[in-house]
């Protein structure tokens, strides 16, 4: 036994030499990426994605990273680089940096987009970034970084090539093999082969669209739509809604503007300020002679004007949105108007978008949307793209990362027929660990604490909180309270109190009401002795209420008794108050 | 003066032969159809269907028309005509039959389908029904209904060409022109020929797939599919989910199953209830010695078994939904299972159906669920279907019905297309009213009150109603109760006590309460007097409360106080009680 453990030691001396992958957010769902590069005493973080709420967190800003690890070992982190400007990359910034102030690495239009969110979020919170290009080689700790130019549906992406110790990490940021890219900036194969040919242990791989065979299109083909669209309807004013940071798009749509002669109106904030830092920046480039204000526009016939807005993805507040409920103060919308949906619809915004579409046809405009009409490329490879990547990267190890798990399971299988073998790719979840050394093959085991923070107005907790589940409780069925309150020996002071929000009473109101002052009021009568004691008050209370609202209303509304109870009839507000 | 009244009482004489068609429900939606020929004192209606209810409506079990109009016209109704059994054409009937009870026109399965329905939610219910088959003619009062075979996703659907004393009126119901659907009964183009020959005043069309160009694919390619799939998934145990209703597509996968040597067997009420009456009725054809119950199923090997279930939509309890997580109590999914979805995704439940496929893969097996596999096929009518059934039945006038806004535009272009006049088309909304009469043009005008019933539990409601305001409220911010008892002239009889019910507190919540009590306190004490006003109390306690949370917790709560006044020292247990 002193001998086994001797050698188990010396072997783990032998083998201290860790590299670790570890995803705390991206892995099974689309948003909130977040990796973790760990070698030694050394972390380099990855992305610092927000994902957006569904119908299961009502009344949720906001969900970000549980980042509980990042927290616990803040001393060891070097630096949070940022693969490209998308807020599932960037958005919880405003919640991370104040919890771990760490420098920022990115490139030039990523760092303006994070500086504008910042400036918002965290007034006055300065933070350190440094600015790389792509082509860049930076040496952080122990790790050196090459950023490769990857292209995508926001210009000036990167693909980091991390060289450790313990061998190469590629991670491929979002990216897709755009061959003729609206700024020419292709994905750079070059470079990619060449890491290849140096060797790459792991590859990390971005999953979006493994289940799409084939090849994404090129972001270009929109130019074609959009000439078309613009013969068309020559006649009629065009409002076109879009991403805001798709600056590709923004610049197809300036180019075929001008040459229709027609003026460009910017409409959105988000719409307004995107354009403005990417133009100031040199990524997009329309003649100021073109650009007008939104409160000229009146001055401009139809046929000579654009509209470019937000609110592709029905967002409630955005121009287009407001537009089709007849609310935007600056436009409104008539049978002289097209509107061109240039956006696909992100999964949970399908009714958004459709009732947008639906009150957008009310208005009497007509609305170009169909998918059949090429009116949106993806931003993310297909199948063979994803190939391609693998082929030219020759990763000894494979992480299908960013995607739900359908994709990163489609993600393997595709790997395992460019002759990946199984047993070298490993389908993780966040906070798993996986764990490379020098002469062990690499290990899933182990797992740090990961998951979702939820983000409400200025607090933040747990998904799993139990206030998410009070809240879907009286979203579904509403709450009826019970107010009563007690002397010390739970005799009522006066009569009990009955509100409801949000439950449905049959049609016999009265009597269903009586039942439940009765019921409550005997229920706390026959509690009644010699001290009152709340929690049996509450739970009685409860299950008598209930009883009476199932079997007369077939109501399951949430009961919530409150007992105040009057210990000391002297100086019960000095208790209080002081 | 006198002469102009005279002559237009005069005309109004000559013209009172009014025939009117009001939409109460299909308009501007997918679900709840509701349609209502009148002539004269005799009202017909076409269908009673419900809509399941979206995110906006939390705990909503379903939502049927408003038929307030039907309601005050109750002695005019001569009869329901449901087209086919899908529960968007029939599953209004619990809540209608009892308030109108009127009887039921219906073929077969329709019938059938319905009754098994009514079984359940009206028991004890027996409505009076008339079974009629495709190719009948039944006169109903001043109409005469030639009842027309459609091909559909459902069998024994009919379309209805009523003939009434101001001309003829042509019901599509749901329909696609399949040429070689799974019955051989296609959409009866013969019938339709003669009445667009005899002459068709006005037809209302299916409009739920205008969008999409060409034709619909027809239901027996699944059968290829199948082939295919089964071929490739040899080995594995096969678990397929589709529509209980779709006994079409359970008959190609029954005919299937027999050439590959595969046993049956049922999972989920819905599926096993719906197979089991088509069975019996002759529209599905399967050798009972092929059937198993599903807890015999261990009995075979994967190769010899498939399993059809519910649950292709997601739904929480399905068969599907409940093996997606492990919690089915016959079968138990793993790397030896595959899984055919073959079904479309009903638009809103994109997020339950991927979560779905996303639990499946986590439990091993493999899961065929997208679209370029050629799973589904729709059953409505593409836009050249749409075409056609206007060339053949040659309608001077026009309404599309059976879909969202978007629909009906792109079907009244579609009507334009082929040449009938854009003034002779009417996009009419839930309660609009189109007139006809012999010797002017039709006319829209007027509107009955129209609109959604929420059904939640045994309460119907508006779909405007403040409970669901109330409800929408709380989901997205939690509730804060503030109880208060006091007395006559509102001193404080006991502390008041606060509840809250999905509420985020920040981080300093002992701070955040302790204002919360100071300051509706210090309300009820500035608020005392002469005599309490508890509405007052309730106003001011409410805005002081209110500004804490939201300068405090950045909270937006609903803050409801619950007030409770003793009037009488002496009686007011008896004033409540008796």
């Amino acid at each position: 036994m002193a001998q086994k453990n001797s050698q188990s030691r010396r072997k783990n001396d032998f083998e201290r030499e860790h590299l670790s992958f570890i995803p705390l957010g991206g892995l099974g769902e689309i948003g909130k990426n977040m990796y973790v590069l760990e070698y030694e005493d050394e972390i380099i973080v990855i992305d610092s994605g927000l994902k957006f709420p569904d119908s299961e967190l009502p009344g949720i800003d906001y969900i970000v990273p549980d980042i509980s690890y990042l927290e616990a070992n803040k001393e060891k982190i070097l630096a949070i680089i940022i693969t490209h400007g998308h807020e599932d990359h960037t958005g919880g910034l405003p919640y991370v940096l104040p919890r771990l102030n760490v420098p920022i690495y990115g490139t030039q239009l990523t760092l303006g987009l994070i500086k504008n969110k910042l400036q918002d979020d965290l007034p006055g919170f300065k933070p350190e970034t440094v600015e790389i290009r792509a082509g860049d080689v930076i040496k952080i700790g122990s790790f050196t970084v090459r950023f490769i130019a990857v292209a995508h549906s926001i210009p000036d992406g990167v693909a980091l090539s991390i060289d450790t110790p313990l061998g190469r990490v590629i991670h491929t940021g979002d990216f897709k093999l755009d061959s003729t890219p609206v700024d020419g900036r292709t994905t750079d194969f070059g470079a990619l082969a060449e890491e290849g040919e140096k060797g790459v242990l792991l590859l990390c791989s971005d999953s979006t669209n493994a289940e799409r065979s084939g090849f994404t299109q090129s972001e270009r083909i929109i130019s074609g739509t959009l000439d078309t669209l613009y013969r068309t309807y020559r006649n009629k004013r065009i409002i076109i809604s879009s991403f805001a940071s798709n600056v590709h798009r923004i610049q197809q749509v300036a180019d075929v503007s001008a040459r229709f002669n027609r003026k460009i109106a910017f409409l959105g904030r988000s719409m307004i300020r995107n354009a403005e830092l990417a133009r100031e920046l040199g990524y997009l480039k329309i003649d100021s002679k073109m650009i007008i204000q939104i409160e000229e526009s009146w001055k401009y016939s139809d046929n000579q004007l654009v509209i470019i807005t937000t609110g592709s993805q029905g967002e409630p507040f955005s121009g287009l949105v407001t537009m089709s409920r007849g609310e935007n103060k600056s436009i409104e919308l008539g049978e002289h108007d097209v509107v061109f949906l240039l956006a696909s619809v992100i999964p949970g915004n399908e009714k958004l978008v459709n009732n947008t579409i639906n009150r957008l046809f009310a208005q009497g405009c007509e609305v170009v949307y169909e998918k059949e009409k090429q009116i949106h490329v993806s931003g993310h490879a297909s199948s063979e793209e994803l190939k391609i990547m693998m082929n030219i990267t020759k990763p000894q190890y494979f992480v299908p990362i960013h995607g739900e798990y359908k994709h990163m399971v489609r993600h393997s299988q595709l790997a395992q027929e460019v002759g990946i073998p199984q047993r070298n790719i490993f389908l993780m979840t966040n906070g798993d660990i996986l764990t490379f050394s020098k002469n062990n093959p690499p290990k899933k085991q182990g797992h740090v604490q990961a998951g979702a923070v939820i983000v409400d107005g200025n607090a933040a907790g747990s998904i799993k909180s139990e206030v998410m589940k009070e809240r879907r409780e009286i979203a579904e069925d509403g709450v009826l309270v019970v107010a009563a309150a007690v002397d010390e020996k739970g005799n009522l002071l006066a009569p009990v109190a009955i509100e409801t929000q949000g439950v449905f009473i049959s049609d016999d109101t009265k009597q269903v009401f009586d039942e439940l002052y009765a019921s409550s009021e005997r229920a706390i009568q026959e509690l009644a002795g010699k001290h009152v004691n709340p929690d049996a008050l509450r739970k009685t209370i409860k299950a008598r209420v209930r009883d009476v609202l199932r079997k007369r209303n077939s109501s399951f509304a949430v009961v919530l008794p409150v007992i105040s109870v009057k210990h000391n009839e002297a100086n019960f507000f000095e208790k209080e108050f002081f």
